[in-house]
């Protein structure tokens, strides 16, 4: 699916965790509204009072999971940039709840924000066997996650018989379908040739 | 509500975020289950081969955030422990459906870790006003959020009336009821004598 499609499913959703790093240097996270989003922007909103807030200003940068109804779940962590209150309006129009919460005036206490560039993932444990793809915002070069299968492969099988989701292909050298993959690590532990590694050092 | 309540509650809510910080030294977050909860500590599970995993055992540190249908938040963020791996068939026992993900002896891929020790917040934004309180788990300090009115207040009543929620009572000072303060900060910025402050300095 494309990237845009998976926006849209995001604001389907609405309600997403948002990561940040705390005072303390260490992960925090809050539920915030996926506001409004566009081709290639992903709106939400704070108010300036918030620890959100100036963690978003300093780090520039957030990340997102959520999951809807059918437990498929998306993920997306990436840049952050701060746009112009005029935003307010289209995103109170599309939100009218937000009204009860900060009534009249007092919205200007709140500043949006945009999430422009990053990796996100659709992962989707519904089904056997389950079905997970890699989508890119903006500029983002992809981070590879999960293994793959090099030429050290003796085609043994040893693999192809432990995986959970039986998403190895038999061949020379034996293959992982990315996109069944758990990323267990399972066929890594139990390669007899060192011949499964890490995707992001192939 | 007790703490064990709210370890309760997110069992029931069952699908949370978990963040962790990445290998880029940012923020990274995915969806995992609340497997069982004891009175005080929170079990989950992930398997070797996921970058969760080596995040988990070199952090020790994982920030919670969750909602159910009623629009109800939890987030809880503390110290994270791997225990024994006898955990997984009582775990197993109480989610069946594991056994689709995991099937046969293919569980032995997975660890099982415990929140013990953490700070918690429970946010209910469906009514008016907003309604939140902290918990703490294990020998958890509390770190306090949001603001206070300190005696620098000239009850003006500025705060009061701009309020979003109306949460500030009148008086000398001013009073802030915490349980229904969103930590906007409109009154902090509003207050002509500088009497509004962040509670974590007062």
């Amino acid at each position: 699916m494309k990237t845009s499609e998976y926006l849209k499913m995001m604001r389907e959703i609405k309600d997403f965790s948002f990561a940040t790093i705390g005072h303390d240097g260490l992960p925090t996270a809050r539920i915030i509204d996926v506001m409004l989003v566009e081709e290639d922007c992903l709106y939400f909103l704070t108010a300036r009072g918030k620890e959100f807030y100036s963690q978003l200003t300093e780090q520039k940068f957030a990340a997102l999971s959520g999951m809807n109804k059918n437990w498929q779940m998306i993920t997306l962590r990436g840049k952050v940039k701060k746009v112009s209150q005029d935003m307010l309006g289209p995103i109170f129009e599309q939100n009218p709840s937000m009204n009860e919460v900060y009534p009249g005036d007092s919205r200007k206490i709140l500043e949006v924000f945009c999430l422009y560039e990053g990796q996100g993932e659709f992962f989707d444990l519904s089904g056997t066997p389950i079905f997970r793809e890699t989508f890119l915002l903006g500029k983002q070069k992809e981070h590879k996650k999960g293994f793959v299968i090099t030429g050290e492969c003796i085609s043994c099988g040893i693999c192809a018989g432990v995986c959970p989701q039986r998403c190895i292909a038999e061949g020379s050298p034996y293959a992982i379908r990315q996109k069944n993959c758990l990323h267990c690590g399972l066929c890594e532990e139990s390669c007899p040739s060192g011949a499964v590694i890490p995707a992001g050092r192939a």
